[in-house]
């Protein structure tokens, strides 16, 4: 097992990573402080896991609250919340009581963000069960719910006590959610570390072969890169933004085709190759580095090209975008591999690089 | 015009009391950071003071987004919430917009709410129109909204970059608002300051009449006492749960009622009663001084005998109270006038108290 702390001061946590953890009820115990926990999960998830978990809680003696939702993006959004709400009411949940959010990132952002607001907060362990969530929803303490009107524009920033990664839970992924925990992992190399992007680019036929080592690995240095990023500036208020690379565009595509249609991984995936041609119609990176983002990322079984659309469409979308300002777009770009940075980009440019 | 600093670390933040506030400009400038800003309010409170807002913010050249909610408790949950996100996003506000809530506390706790989870965090800025808003809501950092099933229960902690309170907006207050102002501030003297409660009692009159001096100072006193309290303990995680004297009752009498039959201060007025009383058949507060506050309650024009019901319903109602744990309903009492303490109090004792 490995374990890494995100460090935040009074709001440092744990993740641990490691095969079968899921049944190890020493990793939980610290972190329920009282007789009462609710787990949320989805139906897919539950029908997988659900029972391990229930066996391990329970060995601890404690009172469980289940919460089973449906499975999918769709649902990110406020009935469902209110679902939780609604069983942790009638459960006549406390204060102290603590959440556990048993499923991929829909259901940690959702639990979390549910455990941001639940009687003004309560404490929630995240166990995320999809590649994606491993790298990605269990640091930062982004938590929130998708509106009609644009992507996790309802949230909270909320810390969890503690992430225990289960490595086991990987096997049962189907293989587009697979690839869409890869497209994360190239990202956060592509915006902060060369090194770690070419370790990817030497371990890819492992990764795609789901090898544990290399999955270990991948998910701990990733993981690691997140957390330094987000110690830095919990808040968003300045350098965390470039772990949005590949994203202004790639919630676009998620927010045209309909959430669910486009795994986030995969819009993101497009959305990198976008930004990084973007990058290099505005002369900060070099073709060739392009050219190797590009093929790490079909290597990874991605997609790379964009739905066909109206350019004015995706541009529309992009403006709702968190990190717009004043009705303009802000872009992550890149003047490497590893090495990001954000720039207002013009309308005019997008369409241009849109139509390309 | 009086200064308060509600001492919160990083999060410190003015409340200004005086006359007249919403025409001085410069009292909302250096809380307005962008161009942009959104003010909230309902259907009543805009009729009287929205057009002096209006000029006001246009004298700063600012970009204002305006919502007018319906006005009353039973609208304080999700789709009049959302209806702020939509108007919000409908407006491309980006993260750097600046709520305003123009209202009494309802708004104020929807507004500071919708501040709390746009985009998971944007900064805002009271200004209540109600007594009860300016010595309760303004302080603390409380926001939410209710849930069919408990008053309250889903929201955050999130505090104000100003508060402004303009008590030339009090003269339109109806009187029962006005009372039922009066009763959160006969709470904070009840719990925690004998000498202000004392003074309460000599100037009820002039209270009574709304005369400014008096007004002015219950205002800072009461917002400082609660300043205090908060300062100790922002989350509630021990002391400052005393603030919720009358409360327990109170936020039952409004559940069983409906929403918006009772207003909150008139329900916090009768909960202070049972309170006491409970508190004297315990042994720990004399007849006498539990006398002395029944008959200030009542000289403040509040109820306070409360609705007849059965017990059962009124104890059901408490043990959803954010209070509770494992069930147990826990209540403020007190020792003295002043002085007040928390303890778990059985099904029993509660139904014997409610039946007296």
């Amino acid at each position: 097992m490995m374990t890494l702390n995100v460090e935040l001061g009074a709001r440092t946590y744990p993740i641990y990573i490691g095969s079968h953890l899921l049944t190890q009820a020493d990793h939980f115990a610290p972190y329920i402080r009282s007789s009462a926990c609710a787990v949320v999960t989805n139906t897919t998830v539950d029908a997988l896991y659900g029972e391990t978990l229930r066996t391990t809680l329970a060995a601890l003696g404690k009172s469980v609250t289940w919460i089973v939702l449906p499975d999918g993006e769709q649902y990110k959004e406020w009935s469902t919340l209110n679902q939780i709400f609604e069983k942790l009411l009638h459960a006549q949940a406390s204060r102290k009581v603590t959440l556990i959010a048993l499923g991929g990132g829909v259901i940690g952002d959702m639990t979390g963000f549910a455990a941001a607001c639940y009687m003004r907060g309560v404490p929630f362990i995240q166990v995320p069960t999809t590649l994606l969530a491993q790298v990605d929803s269990s640091v930062g303490g982004k938590t929130g719910i998708n509106h009609a009107l644009g992507k996790n524009m309802i949230g909270a920033f909320h810390q969890p006590q503690a992430v225990i990664v289960d490595i086991a839970t990987l096997q049962t992924l189907p293989a587009r959610e697979w690839a869409a925990g890869l497209a994360e992992i190239i990202k956060i190399a592509a915006v902060a570390d060369s090194a770690f992007l070419e370790w990817i680019e030497s371990h890819i036929t492992a990764l795609n072969a789901r090898e544990v080592n290399a999955t270990m690995e991948a998910i701990h240095r990733a993981c690691a890169l997140k957390a330094a990023v987000v110690g830095a500036d919990e808040l968003e208020l300045g350098n965390r933004a470039i772990l949005n690379f590949g994203h202004t565009l790639g919630h676009a595509i998620e927010a045209t085709q309909g959430y669910g249609q486009w795994l986030h991984g995969e819009a993101v995936g497009c959305g990198m190759v976008f930004a990084a041609a973007l990058s290099m119609r505005r002369g900060s990176l070099q073709e060739a580095e392009y050219h190797r983002l590009v093929q790490l990322i079909r290597a990874a079984g991605l997609p790379t090209a964009l739905p066909q659309l109206d350019a004015q469409r995706y541009i529309d979308c992009m403006r709702v975008d968190k990190k717009a300002d004043a009705g303009q777009i802000h872009f992550v770009l890149l003047h490497h591999l590893g090495q990001a940075y954000m720039e207002p980009v013009s309308d005019a440019d997008l369409e241009a690089a849109l139509l390309e």
